[in-house]
């Protein structure tokens, strides 16, 4: 099956972008694989619609496994060798679309790449055996995988450096704690790295109770340079995760079990991107969308 | 229960033991982990024994949950805050303390303790599921491992860079291959490294097949300098993995099931320790033995 044209009604920034924005992959072309769009063509032609990132082959040894965004032959939207949704439309494989439901607006719809990827640590550890976990971040993707943890794990716990971005952790419920007023003991099941930052795995380290487990949730373009005995030594579990069920976080969100409301802190039209990178790094912002809709020519 | 003084009859030297020779972990005492020795008091006295290394408190909350060997309090014998095997005599907790049975000689039992912990990697991976595994390391640990996988797993490959080494392998009807003939192709279900280096890692992530298996069973001293985007980007599970069941190793000799003959290479006096320490570094040498009991005073 082909691709199909997509409208891009908006695109978030994430993440990644800003670290393929410092050549990260190496990547060369339009950046943006967080979007909702409107179908030109095809089955969802003149629907909404959501794409997931990974464009496989469908024919390899991983495709037929069932490792389809593991695919060795795979482009991903935005990221490698595929151009992605900062534009006005983007080409997506019909096979990648889902369907919006009404019930999910489009600030809701542009987390679903995201809130998929939150959702994909559920689908790789045992959340219900987690007695206690702790999330190291205060950023976008962290306010995703706390929110999709403390569905499951029973104890959970936000640190980062942010007060601001503390403080929309705490709104949902969720125990924070300033990175400077945390005590390392070792004693958490779980530790979830969505910091970005290359000093988030020496912490989970420190944090992470001997035969427990660390998800590796962000990428870092820079090398480590980090004593890894600690894995060895306490027996630990590393984790890495990426993408994830497109199916089960729009489920997710028509049950209303994720609370996505004011995420979306700053939009600007394609016009704007230079200002709308640098709104990104700051940690006021929450997530930046680019507003192409109400903002394009067409 | 008190420690017990144990005539040490053989100790080995262990690739942690090089490293804690040049100052991993900052150990000052006597080194040596791996023995076989008689006891002189207790329920064992007067027979052969071998010892676990992790002295627990047998109090705290990691010891009552059962992760003995993760005791925040404990000692390890030869490694950290307790005195070790390379000397006449070594004091052991009894509760530490295994019978060695007759059939497994002096040879065998005083590699009961890395063979322990080449059997951990089957407590924590579920083998039978391995369709491929390739072992990284030609030395002393990768065959006790590369024996116990193949136990279970389908297809196993070692991969070194010492010919001699490697045809300890063959002998075993285990494929080798070496280092500079290898093809990473990103599709094996398990990496172990046991090649005690931080290329170890490194390597790994370019072997394992994304959702796959990374063991590490060797500790480094120094830190890693490693791009860790692989583990995230191929979602791959780092598993770290230290001391073993030592009741497991002692049936699985008894048992037959591993062979042990000739790994035995050196014996040296404790008065040749320098010159035993060198010599367990070449690669000509597999596991050098200070043969206490032939050669000590007493």
């Amino acid at each position: 099956m082909g691709e199909v044209l997509v409208d891009v009604i908006a695109a978030g920034i994430c993440e990644t972008d800003l670290q393929l924005a410092e050549g990260y992959m190496g990547f060369s072309g339009v950046l943006g694989h967080e979007f909702v769009g409107m179908a030109t063509s095809g089955p969802f032609a003149g629907a909404r619609v959501v794409g997931e990132i990974n464009c496989n082959c469908q024919e390899c040894s991983r495709c037929l496994a069932g490792l389809g965004n593991h695919c060795a032959n795979r482009t991903v939207v935005g990221i490698h060798q595929h151009d992605g949704a900062f534009a006005d439309q983007v080409a997506i494989p019909q096979t990648s679309l889902h369907l919006v439901p009404d019930s999910v607006n489009d600030d809701q719809a542009v987390l679903i790449e995201p809130l998929a990827a939150a959702l994909q640590i559920q689908q790789q550890i045992e959340l219900s055996k987690v007695q206690n976990a702790i999330v190291l971040g205060d950023g976008r993707l962290a306010n995703l995988c706390a929110q999709a943890i403390s569905q499951q794990a029973k104890d959970i716990l936000v640190v980062g450096k942010h007060e601001l971005k503390l403080s929309r952790f705490r709104r949902l419920g969720i125990k924070t704690i300033q990175l400077t007023d945390l005590v390392c003991e070792k004693d958490f099941d779980l530790v979830v790295d969505c910091t970005g930052s290359v000093t988030g795995l020496p912490l989970a380290l420190q944090l992470v109770r001997p035969r427990g487990t660390v998800v590796m949730k962000t990428t870092v373009a820079a090398d480590h340079h980090v004593a890894l005995a600690p894995i060895v030594i306490d027996e630990i579990n590393v984790v890495g995760s990426r993408c994830g069920p497109f199916g089960l976080a729009i489920e997710s969100l028509q049950a209303g079990q994720f609370d996505l409301s004011g995420l979306v802190t700053h939009r600007f039209a394609l016009e704007e991107a230079s200002k709308a990178f640098q709104v990104a790094v700051d940690p006021a912002a929450f997530k930046v969308v680019f507003d192409v809709a109400n903002s394009s020519n067409r």
